[in-house]
């Protein structure tokens, strides 16, 4: 489940945490993963909607919402949705929260076409 | 577009603003719903995942909370999916903002049940 | 300095804290308004609109918000001047932050009018 | 592990939580409790500590800061020490976050007085 | 009115939004240029005041403090005045958020004195 | 109390502020440390953990988050002690925030290693 949304940025967190916190790797991958993203009712595409909307939204976690905005392009999302989940954020967290997001998203885009990542075809709503 | 997402909620909202800030209750229709919920790209339900998501995790904003989780269950998501986005919070913004969503969605599903409100039919994804 | 600025509203704040927390009381009134306030370079007035638009951005900290807006109204704003800081707040930490402040202005001015507290004269600018 | 903490306020939160998002409370036991609480390292003492600072500082969960208090209260804190982290707070998080704290802390005395809660025997450190 | 506030930093802004979110630059400039900034009520300077004092306490949007610190100076405050404001924030948002602020605005100060920008005449008050 | 606590990190801070806010440089010796840190009832020890966990938690101040690592490595915490703490938060502030913290605790850690900076002896608890 790590994988199929995050991809390797998921993995680098897990590896990078195994000197200092090995077991909060183990958490992040049990409770979000085992336990959240894989209970049903919503579809990974609509969880990572949710979750680049709350991570923009809160502002304080640049790296976890670069995370997550290459995880909605993993699981359907395109990259226009994702822009317009930040625009949205102008609404309910401010210009400020909007603009960082957007940012933070463009910076993804760059990562992915420099490094030869696809994004998944978007989903059919 | 503000009745169609918010019913008689979003209307309250607008009312309220009447005799202390009749400008503010118009840039919240101007902005958020002329501009922001009606550039398509994504859904209304979409959308309202994204909202109730980034209002869950900031903590701060429970009346509007309850308002985007009446908008929510209008534009085609079940209570179950309310709640399951929610509880995806913890993960993003810890458990006392999951529990506090809950709460409020709680009291806006007795509301909804009290008021004989109707959810509108779930969309299929 | 904390009787000019806040009137009744910041003296039952440090009244309620006798029994518990006396010395927090104490510390309120010598650094915020023994050292900061009183250093000159900024207006009162201008201080409290500062504060009001902090605590409005903020937004969990809504009992202050309203010992400031009182205060705000005691040293040269006017009530329209308060909500449009308010309203200013939109566009800076989102829709919900502007809502919840003016719903907590609009608290303070009935609290006023019914207790008969004169609004100062507003300063010329 | 939740009841020795947070006596019957934990209790009474996964109890309400049994109609609308039984899987969450769930949670609540397992992450936190489970994983988190029974980790050793820190006493249960200190990890209430950095609990209540953590509430008290963020701002946006009164409901989970007061049973945080109890926790505190239950595993060695005296009241005293609990008002101190609130103070304390007022450093990192700005005094309208202390203040508000005390307040809570103060309702928390209260319950625990009427409902003839003992506390438990102060942790020599 | 965008360039006037925010000079070169501002319009930087939107020219870098061009290629992914061009709406949201026509968006930054609409509502809160087009709509906030020009309802008179507050002066331009009082504005300033207002933003830089929310977005040292949000502590979350380091990019657009910057930004507003050059509004302000270009507006009618002195460095003094700026900082004063920072200061204060020590008050609500504690002193973590203040340090930030004042750090945020000397590399402001230093942009300018660097690129031979020249801080308006101070507004008499 | 600051060299015990914050040792040379904290020093640099203040001798940071000569230039532009001296008087903030005062406040911050004077309220936190003259009037906060000096008041017993809780240990250095455990206000250190109350510090460590409240700016993990916040999440928008890491610079102050790294001076109170190395705060609670002065005064008798252990490297594995402040990463349980970060841990915890993940709970009450979410895994964001958690990561974050020990990844900024990591970052104190080597500094402290490269500059031959030796831990405190752990307090026995």
């Amino acid at each position: 489940m790590l994988g199929k949304i995050d991809g390797e940025a998921g993995g680098r967190v897990i590896e990078s945490l195994r000197d200092i916190a090995p077991d909060l790797g183990r958490y992040v991958i049990e409770f979000p993963f085992g336990d959240v993203y894989s209970r049903g009712v919503l579809s990974l595409r609509e969880r990572e909607i949710a979750t680049v909307a709350a991570l923009s939204a809160m502002g304080n976690a640049r790296p976890q919402l670069k995370v997550h905005v290459h995880g909605a392009l993993n699981v359907g999302c395109s990259r226009q949705e994702v822009v317009e989940i930040c625009i949205q954020m102008a609404v309910y967290a401010g210009f400020p929260a909007a603009l960082n997001a957007v940012f933070a998203a463009r910076e993804v885009f760059r990562e992915r076409d420099e490094s030869g990542i696809t994004d998944s075809p978007a989903t059919p709503r």
